[in-house]
């Protein structure tokens, strides 16, 4: 993604259209013009969870003001993630899988903002139905639409690691079903809340922490089921053996990923596993996936929902 | 478990001896006379947690100070716990195991107590040693070692549910390995700080709760790979299919127990399994393990307890 800053030009060129991934915790926007590149970016703290549902149109404008002259056409606004769920901005209702992800801009949903140049579009998430198989995403969509518009030909499966690590089914653009495992959030609240936490805190040392890191991969992955009379292992391993924190922090995190990758066994077949996500967190996944003969490469998340959005805004009706 | 009240016999009657079971956030303690029949019993939530080393002595002097006059013999006090941490009163380093539990009394440290009347003894835990195979417990030994007493010809696992569940291979008075799984600890964080919580608050209905416990370790039990896959069902089941609290409670407590216990599975064996542990979890443990067909019967923990420390009063030298 390369970012044209204004100043390089001269003059202000305005946004064709904006482009947001509005999260739970924060948002990423965009100003992009007709060919796609992108004029501005912009992030903030000021995710779902902080806002109520009369605050999303003030925080819009604010990201945008000095970009947006009061006059002038409309502007597209596409936006993915929290800001469509039912405590959000507006719901957008998922889209239930098997779900066509060409749909996801005719099922949009049109916040109304008066007196704006602003012409906001909210994407649906996807949901998966069926007693114990229930799951949802909101925003992954996005960059699966992504990544399907920038690799027409791909079919397979596809790792999305994050706070919640999806794990869909591609079948070119469209998701026959995914899973969604907590492995980011339990490692976080493990390492907050936990008694775990007293063997987590100390000098970082990226040495140890690859160290420990491997051993916890190799654990999880020969045997995920254990995972639960693993974890208490961090702890012992700082009290018996005398781990220091570095190596115990990396060994919690690859026992976890280590153990849901292993459960995935089954399905990682002989196909390169597109890795969508942060570069530190894919980096984990691809050597889980290496150390069981799974291939894998990195897809930039911001790079997917952007490609996704800008698909998105071209199908729209 | 039987307490005999003091106002029954119409005069103070002193304890023989005190047994206490001092954990991390709370202690129980009991005088006993010299057949072993509890002449009282105490609570408190002073528990190793929240206390610095100076204040044992005057927590466990204001537990009994009701029950013990100033003068005459004196009176020994079982101590067994946290209390023997290094964070705690005073450091009763781990015995390594296979470990004779005969052992624990020699073991014992004897914390300074000038001027008074109690003579405490804190018997030392165990731990396992060997790379990724650490681990460590305090108190569940006395509890072990008070079911070797009451049952002198028992060999096999014993299940010890709680904060931190222990599977403890038994082989009459001798503990030859052992596991720890942070089941409890793992329900309580993400009941109370992920995004699970949104799910779990609401009304309790007793019959919902144990419908989403049987869904829930039936799951768990089936495939305890999947643990880390399954967790976010939680939230997915009551935003997709409106599953109300009680039953999400339920099914979260399944999943993590029936995942535990699935992972067992190779090691249950045929021979009932002693369950040492409050009457509500152990409950769960106990349906878990009878839905793999194993069998087990129920100890209860303090009865267990005072069983070990008086064993252990009892081999002292």
């Amino acid at each position: 993604m390369t970012v044209r800053r204004q100043t390089e030009v001269g003059v202000a060129v305005e946004p064709a259209w904006i482009a947001v991934d509005w999260g739970t915790s924060n948002l990423r926007l965009w100003g992009l013009d007709p060919t796609g590149a992108v004029l501005f970016a912009g992030e903030s703290d000021q995710g779902m969870a902080r806002l109520s549902r009369e605050s999303y149109p003030a925080v819009l404008a604010g990201l945008v003001a000095e970009h947006v002259a009061a006059d002038g056409p409309m502007i597209d606004v596409m936006i993915c993630g929290m800001a469509g769920a039912r405590q959000g901005w507006t719901e957008a209702p998922y889209l239930p899988v098997p779900a066509d992800l060409d749909h996801l801009a005719s099922h949009a949903v049109h916040p109304p903002l008066a007196g704006s140049r602003l012409r906001p579009r909210i994407l649906p998430g996807l949901c998966q139905t069926g007693a114990g198989d229930e799951d949802v995403m909101r925003g992954e969509e996005t960059q699966l639409l992504g990544l399907a518009a920038r690799h027409p030909g791909f079919s397979g499966l596809v790792c999305m690691p994050g706070t919640h690590c999806k794990w869909a089914q591609l079948d070119g653009r469209r998701v026959v079903r995914f899973t969604s495992a907590m492995t980011g959030e339990v490692f976080e609240v493990l390492r907050q809340h936990s008694v775990l936490r007293h063997s987590l805190n100390g000098d970082d040392d990226p040495a140890l922490r690859a160290q420990g890191l491997d051993e916890g991969l190799a654990l999880g992955l020969t045997s995920p089921d254990k995972l639960l009379g693993r974890l208490f292992k961090v702890r012992a391993a700082s009290l018996v053996s005398e781990r220091p924190a570095a190596w115990c922090a990396g060994f919690l995190s690859g026992l976890l990923v280590g153990s849901e990758v292993g459960s995935q066994r089954a399905d990682l077949g002989h196909d390169e596993i597109p890795l969508i996500g942060g570069a530190q967190l894919s980096h984990i996944y691809a050597r889980a996936l290496a150390m069981v003969g799974a291939r894998s490469r990195r897809v930039d998340a911001a790079d997917a929902v952007l490609a996704g959005l800008a698909a998105a805004r071209q199908s729209r009706s």
